[in-house]
């Protein structure tokens, strides 16, 4: 414990300060209070799954972007030198576990495993870290949180309109006007069917989830490195770029899909969602986009996305349905549907938009002045009760000079300073300062309550 | 994503059910809600530190306990064969990073790091999961949650006493009885010298630790196996075994160690921590305990203990005052004092001692029937006006027989079930049924409302 190191974090990690915790506390608590009113159940999973859990469920990429666990003990003892030849053979074998890169696959382990303690349909929600080896830049960090709402065992549409329900409380509670972007997968996979590359559904899908990003014509360039012919580029093009009212982009698909099974299957479900949600008083506001692919390739039914209106930063929310996710664990023909909440750029969409509020979130604190031996009692009897009455208070540790303590409450944005003296302790009552506003009041021990709960 | 696997978990981790997380859930608010009251600001350090912040600060045992991060990309390109031969220096350099071992060295290296941001005295509070690469036991865990409060740049003893009063309403809530130990690490050392072994604390009060464990004549074993001899042994008899309350111990070690001036500080120190913590209307029982040890070498003042009075399951709750914790990071001379709670057997004595209350924790669940396409839409009013005044329900997702959503509700412990048909929609009513009693209500639709609240 001798040598002085100069302390930092690993890069894309963070430090969470009292300030920040407190809004990061708003926003989950926002949150699960809405995951609750729908009764969905908490659940958690470990933060180090199986190396076999994790691997090959994210693609080649998301493979690359695990952090893995050493074994524990001596990991490199049977290991060969000719084994240092083979870095990712190797690495595996060191390493039997990894953390979790996302809620979702974790969830999915964990209906297979406990199917047999768990009700159908099961609704949980999952508030968690997860960890990704990406390369840090603005916004985006190795650890972050996800907040996801699953229903898994039930393929009735009820539950994309609940899910869109969801949506719309929350943010309608934090004060971000949004919209809903929805689509669903059954139309791409037509649509893919109608230009003639059926087999190309995800290599069409990915390329068309970048148009926002990338535009029209980085888009049919990738269409074509990925082995599409101009003519079936051009059979798309209609598709991305008409406008309208989503029922009218309804109506359009459905002429053009109108001989395809899947096709009609998946217009009729989305046009479902699309209006009972309407009908059932979702505020915000719902478009119909088939641009809308996101890249994850377990959806199969609805997918959904949601941007901040009046702040630019990408998806705050996502989902979509999966009619075989827990397959991968030997449990088949299950369907579920989900969305995630990206609570870090939720953050982001608050702060930009001065919608964290002081009272709400960072309260009122009340100090207590220390300033000597024979006060003491009597201001630990005024903090036991405030905090009796459930009022947070904190007394200033040290006795010192008033001045230091008058110091402290100010640069602590503390909103009323207690000052308790020789004068205060005979007459049994308290000095009370307002820091913001200057003012002072004198209120005798028994009224301390009540003039606290009438200026909270 | 083709081949069938068998999900587990890692040995040591568990998935937590939506039973148990509601539990864990409520035993973390408690504790949250009272470090609160007494204005303890949240922070958070990333589940991942630099080795090097960790390494060297839990002793050598320790260090074989941290779990390691393999460095992300190719980990193992600059390896050379032979330096698979030294398998502690090459796990070091493959990993980087490491998991967090607990959340005081985390928050050492928090208050250094933001030194410049951090107004002192500095009052946190921290819960987050650490990870330990123990071998697993019942009740030992490889991942498991500290809930710790710490006040760092006060030397006040206010601090200690404040922090008792935590324990105290901690445990009051939760409605667990405890006794809360208390002792000094000063005495300790006067109790080396005294001994004539000044040099050996740290294995005297190792070996003390054990008392409970392994009773007296094995910690007089350990400690001649650490090099004490039998005359040194004998002189610590008496303060070992002698019985008597709390100030008549005081009194004793008084009279023994009257020579030390170290000693003696100790004892004023514990006597006023001791007598104003009664003074300040601490309810649980409070007990000096000469035996008090705790192995972390880092504390330097008071150490505390917390044990379940109806219940045996070692301690639930302890720490002390460190003089020099934020030294190993290059800041010198800040004191401070936490604590530390332990979720996990916390949980544990409540689900043993039946203290876990189905109404408050648990809460009451509301189904709503899902009959017919033709009612769905009275179905979703009855839903939104219970949500809207926070009432959580949920609907049967599937239009499917009655028997079936009675089953469900059932199993799901729901208490009320709304059964909405083609009479209820028509006549604006519902007909509600309390599961638990067979007692059937009918309620018109804007008296909802008023029968919840009146039942919850």
């Amino acid at each position: 414990m001798a040598s002085v190191q100069k302390p930092t974090i690993p890069k894309g990690t963070r430090d969470f300060s009292p300030i920040e915790m407190l809004r990061r506390d708003y926003i989950f608590e926002t949150i699960k209070k809405v995951f609750k009113l729908y009764d969905y159940k908490p659940i958690q999973t470990p933060s180090m799954e199986n190396l076999s859990t994790l691997l090959g469920k994210y693609g080649e990429e998301g493979d690359k972007l695990l952090f893995k666990v050493l074994n524990s003990g001596d990991a490199f003892s049977n290991i060969e030198p000719s084994e240092l030849e083979n870095s990712k053979a190797l690495s595996v074998k060191v390493c039997e576990k990894g953390l979790r890169y996302d809620l979702t696959v974790p969830f999915a382990r964990y209906v297979v495993q406990h199917k047999n303690e768990i009700l159908f349909p099961f609704k949980r929600y999952q508030i968690q870290p997860v960890w990704r080896a990406d390369r840090p830049q603005k916004g985006r960090y190795r650890e972050f949180y996800q907040c996801d709402v699953d229903v898994i065992g039930s393929k009735s549409l009820l539950n994309e309109i609940e899910l869109l329900q969801i949506v719309d409380r929350v943010f309608e509670e934090l004060g971000i006007p949004v919209v809903i972007k929805i689509n669903n997968r059954k139309i791409l996979a037509a649509i893919a069917q109608f230009i003639g590359y059926p087999d190309k559904l995800i290599d069409i899908t990915v390329a068309i989830d970048k148009i926002e990003k990338i535009g029209y014509e980085e888009v049919c360039n990738n269409l074509k490195a990925n082995g599409i012919d101009n003519e079936a580029i051009k059979k798309l093009h209609p598709l991305l770029n008409f406008k309208g009212d989503s029922n009218e982009k309804l109506d359009l698909v459905l002429n053009i899909l109108s001989d395809n099974e899947i096709g009609k299957t998946g217009i009729e479900e989305l046009s479902f969602i699309y209006n009972k949600a309407k009908e059932f008083g979702i505020k915000q506001d719902i478009e119909i986009d088939f641009s809308l692919a996101r890249g994850l390739n377990y959806y199969t039914g609805a997918i959904f996305e949601v941007k901040a209106k009046n702040f630019s930063i990408g998806s705050i929310c996502g989902g979509g349905r999966y009619d075989n996710l827990t397959g991968i664990f030997g449990m088949p023909d299950i369907s579920g549907v989900g969305i995630s909440f990206g609570a870090d750029r939720i953050y982001d969409v608050l702060l930009a938009t001065n919608k964290f509020d002081k009272s709400s979130i960072e309260g009122y604190n009340i100090l207590i002045s220390n300033m000597d031996e024979s006060c003491l009692s009597y201001s630990m009897a005024v903090a036991s009760k405030l905090r009796d009455n459930d009022l947070s208070c904190q007394i200033y540790p040290e006795q010192t000079k008033l001045r230091r303590q008058f110091e402290f409450a100010d640069k602590n944005s503390i909103e009323y300073f207690i000052i308790i003296g020789e004068e205060e302790r005979k007459g049994n009552k308290i000095n009370i300062k307002k820091l913001s506003t200057g003012e002072q009041y004198e209120v005798p021990f028994d009224k301390i309550i009540g003039f606290f709960k009438e200026k909270f």
